[in-house]
């Protein structure tokens, strides 16, 4: 490699900095709006997310060229790699593959309930953020799947299935959180990082 | 009670029917039309779905005044009415506890099925119907539970609860139903159907 291509490299990575920082500056402001309890989401711009992270109009549409499904898409992709990202911190102490299942539900859950009104927003709209590519790369459930690998080959079909199934159970139930119906008032924050910390011992009560 | 006031009262019986009626019609006009792949759900008005039931458009807007929320929310609505008749008429023949809940939610995910799209797309709006108080008039949640009371009133509570939880875990995987991805296309009606049999049983190897 000579020097010119290293001075490239260098230009190259500082960009993909650049615009990483931006990004993530665009997403933060998004969940904030998007939290905001004086502010409807529907009409909630793209150049008010620009004004409030201090960013450039011109820059957050170059960002989000569909709009808001690029904004939904994204909340989820970088609420999800801060969660890989935790999850790798907790593997290097080499714990027992029944708890890094746990710790990978329970940091997801706390990272749900961290982006709190953003994610509902966003999970509504899944169905058009699957349809347009923008889900998640790295697909939770094939991590989940690893994990169970990790902790039972034999069973490991099964119990991922179960898990994702409760955890999709529990998290649809946070997800339509309505103080104003006895029922669904139930399903606050507490309770949903509690039922997703049960997963794992229910899910192996059903498949041993 | 005097002739008039019968006849007053046969009056309001037929004028009901009559509104009863152009509402199921009205209702299945648009399950029919959320269910075309060809059109957009976006697209669909309310003159379409008169139109195509053979309503007049006036008496549509009569049923439907605040559009779209008010059809999603009849389409849970006349659903879960359907479900409920359903499950009286398998009463009759005074089943088991445990029969009646299985029964219960297999009736639930057919309807579900049967519904097919108008549902996934009236369900991705659960919020903003639960927000309008459309939604569904004797709470899906609460037959659940008073089933689960007629089984073993000691773990009604838990049973109920988990119960549900697995079901809308099911549920909303098969409404992200998606045949581009290799871990969205698995939820299928039948997976859905197949799933939602294995709950009870479950559920119960859990709250014993």
């Amino acid at each position: 490699m000579n020097a010119e291509s290293i001075k490239l490299d260098g230009r190259k990575i500082r960009a993909q900095k650049t615009y990483d920082d931006a990004h993530k500056k665009l997403i933060e402001s998004a969940v904030e709006l998007l939290n905001n309890p004086l502010i409807s989401h529907e009409k909630i711009t793209i150049s008010q997310i620009a004004r409030h992270a201090g960013v450039s109009a011109a820059t957050a549409y170059n960002h989000f060229p569909e709009n808001k499904l690029d904004i939904y898409g994204s909340i989820f992709n970088l609420g999800f790699k801060d969660v890989a990202e935790e999850l790798n911190e907790f593997l290097k102490s080499s714990p027992q593959p029944d708890k890094v299942i746990i710790k990978f539900l329970d940091t997801i859950a706390n990272k749900v309930v961290e982006l709190g009104n953003a994610i509902r927003i966003a999970w509504f709209e899944v169905r058009e953020i699957q349809a347009s590519g923008k889900w998640i790369e790295g697909e939770p459930y094939d991590v989940l799947y690893s994990l169970c690998s990790n902790y039972d080959p034999a069973i490991a079909d099964e119990l991922a299935d179960e898990i994702f199934q409760m955890f999709n159970g529990a998290t649809f139930l946070w997800l339509r959180y309505d103080s104003n119906y006895p029922v669904w008032s139930k399903y606050t924050d507490d309770w949903y990082i509690e039922k997703v910390n049960q997963i794992f011992d229910k899910a192996t009560k059903i498949h041993k």
